[in-house]
């Protein structure tokens, strides 16, 4: 590929997308590629929430939890969220953060398996998910977490594994599980399966019920864009629901809340994994997020991601070739995510220096430069200039001056 | 007290919050009496929410977690509300739902005492409290829940006693326990104790650190005004801080989450009881309440609420002495919180009933009348007209029209 300007420009107007961008606020000196860690704006988010603040919580108050159905709000969100990672309406709740609901799932889970000890994930997986786990394994009798390498999951099922959990997309490589056959070899094992579909939902097709996965979590403020700390969703597989009990036993996931009885029943189905009153505004923007995905086809979105990454590799190859970028994305688009990562010693100010010029990446310890490739908001021409901007600082060597080095607290 | 029309006025005149209403979005056609439920919305939370969605998250995007801040909120918001219950600014930390708050602080709480097996609580303690106690019973090794009526207590405590766990305000009677001398008593029996302040804080005066308390808990969504489902807080004693662990050990509680380590080391002090990314759009809202008390005396605002519930009181036996209604609440201001609770069989239809009327005031199962007094928005002729539709309702018996008999999910 020749990565020239007329050549994105050219791929810009055959996007079937290319209209979607103006369904965001993206400010016109930055180019954003860290969608996979906290999505755009969606313009109608800022009607929706002004909706929500003036008129449902401050015109009809305490009315909207049921005149404006905010008690459903978490089933009802759920049930948007479901097409897109081939589940059931009913099979998906939102509630929590991933950290909370994987919490949930791994005990809900592994009390199932009351005979097996072991909770299967890989080293290097995201931290919540290992330091969580680590925190229901406390809580168990005699559970230890057993950490394998990728390539050695399948191998490393055996009688003693209650439950394997793992992250979809890597969220430093983007590198992507087969998540069919690990699943199926799994319930082989006699495990069940947990999956953090954090990087994935709204970025690559998923297929839940397809694959026979059992439990998922994922995330609401990154490819959903639903706004910061968005309530995060969870999914159980539906002959599974009534057999599973939340170990966070709260007034909203009861039978019958407003009763205000002293014991516990649980709510019939994915519901009895609520816990408190959910933050009502959080949640609506996650509903309005969701609005730009209704109509969507995610096999065209997926295919646009790739087109994204192959124009990326292509500039970078010929742009900064020089400067010992290496691509640590696998190149095979079915094998990755929808984020592109390179390693380099000096990715902290190159980070930094990228968005002194406006282009926004982030920067993963220890040495990794990561963007976010989003199709609903990005164009073509986007990239082509986001590496140009990456060339310029390679070449120029700005990154090495002083206030590069500086630390920030989250990147 | 003759309880005119005239009289209620002249308390307006002379109320040292007469203003504070003008600060807050109410509606004209209603009389809110559902603040302890819902808190109403402040008009500057209006722009802060339109800055939040617009500018911190359209315009600044990921730089926001820096920029503006969000990775500081959950410590920053709860020094706010410290020197509302009496803390000190980093014993205080806005996190999650109550119940989940609850959740973790049982845990932590019981794991210091590892010799002990019972959780002492009160029957009728408001459900989530129970039901949270129970699932976390239920992780943990032979635990029991044992529960007392109010003034058993302090004589239910004994060697096996590892926490007390108590509501300070009574959800449906507005009942005030004695929290400085049942934390003693606690405290010679060798238990820690854990607060509930959920309808205590902004309500009442509240002083954690005079009464020796360990762990508490509280609502940010009710006196407090942060928004539908705002995050709660929860409070650990300083010298406990380095003792504990919460068994929700996500990412955000890590020492240092951006390094991006498998090993979790909690970080120091309060901030280890961080789990998930906080929900932003909700956590600025609750901020953005917290604002109108930057500069109130608590105890000037007790002393409203206590003028606003006798002159209910004097109105309701003049106006509707005839109809039944039998006040639950203690009539001493000392022993109750900030809201007054009858007790009528036909409760739930007169309540819809005052609905349709304006005056916005809930049902709590079997047959009580709650109504919330707020001091920061209520005037006293509020109250005197909210009596005389209560009195024209049950007068004209309307409440026995089918149309009030249907129920509704949460009220």
């Amino acid at each position: 590929m020749i990565a020239t300007l007329d050549h994105a420009r050219a791929l810009d107007t055959a996007d079937p997308f290319a209209e979607r961008r103006d369904q965001f606020t993206l400010p016109d000196d930055i180019i954003y590629l860290d969608g996979n860690s906290l999505g755009a704006l969606p313009k109608a988010t800022i009607a929706a929430q002004q909706d929500a603040v003036t008129r449902q919580w401050g015109t009809d108050l305490i009315r909207s939890w049921n005149n404006n159905d905010w008690i459903g709000a978490p089933q009802r969100i759920g049930a948007k969220i479901a097409p897109l990672i081939g589940a059931k309406p009913h099979e998906v709740l939102v509630t929590d953060s991933v950290s909370v609901n994987l919490f949930k799932l791994i005990i809900a889970a592994t009390q199932l398996q009351s005979d097996r000890r072991q909770i299967l994930t890989e080293p290097g997986n995201f931290p919540t998910d290992l330091y969580t786990a680590n925190g229901a394994a406390g809580l168990l009798a005699e559970h230890v977490i057993q950490t394998e390498q990728a390539g050695d999951l399948a191998d490393a099922l055996g009688p003693e594994t209650a439950l394997m959990m793992l992250t979809h997309v890597h969220y430093k490589t983007g590198e992507r599980h087969d998540m069919e056959p690990l699943t199926t070899a799994a319930h082989e094992a006699g495990a069940l399966t947990l999956w953090d579909l954090s990087h994935s939902a709204g970025a690559i097709p998923v297929d839940l019920n397809a694959s026979g996965v059992d439990f998922a979590v994922g995330c609401g403020y990154k490819y959903l864009n639903g706004g910061p700390g968005a309530p995060a969703f969870l999914f159980i597989r539906e002959d599974l629901q009534e057999r599973v009990r939340s170990p966070l036993s709260g007034w909203m996931g009861h039978a019958a809340p407003f009763e205000f009885r002293d014991d516990y029943v649980p709510a019939p189905g994915i519901s009895r994994f609520l816990c408190g009153t959910p933050p009502v505004l959080s949640l609506l923007g996650l509903e309005s997020g969701l609005s730009l995905f209704h109509d969507i086809d995610m096999t065209a979105v997926a295919t646009k991601s790739a087109a994204l990454f192959d124009l990326f590799v292509a500039r970078v190859t010929e742009r900064c070739g020089v400067h010992g970028l290496e691509l640590i994305t696998p190149s095979e688009a079915a094998r990755r995510g929808s984020h592109i990562s390179y390693r380099h010693p000096n990715s902290w100010p190159i980070s930094q220096a990228l968005i002194e010029r406006g282009v926004i990446g982030d920067f993963r310890a220890p040495d990794i430069l990561r963007f976010g490739l989003t199709p609903l908001y990005l164009s073509f021409e986007d990239i082509w200039r986001a590496v140009e901007i990456l060339g310029e600082i390679l070449d120029s060597e700005i990154w090495r001056e002083e206030r590069f080095a500086e630390a920030a607290l989250v990147t």
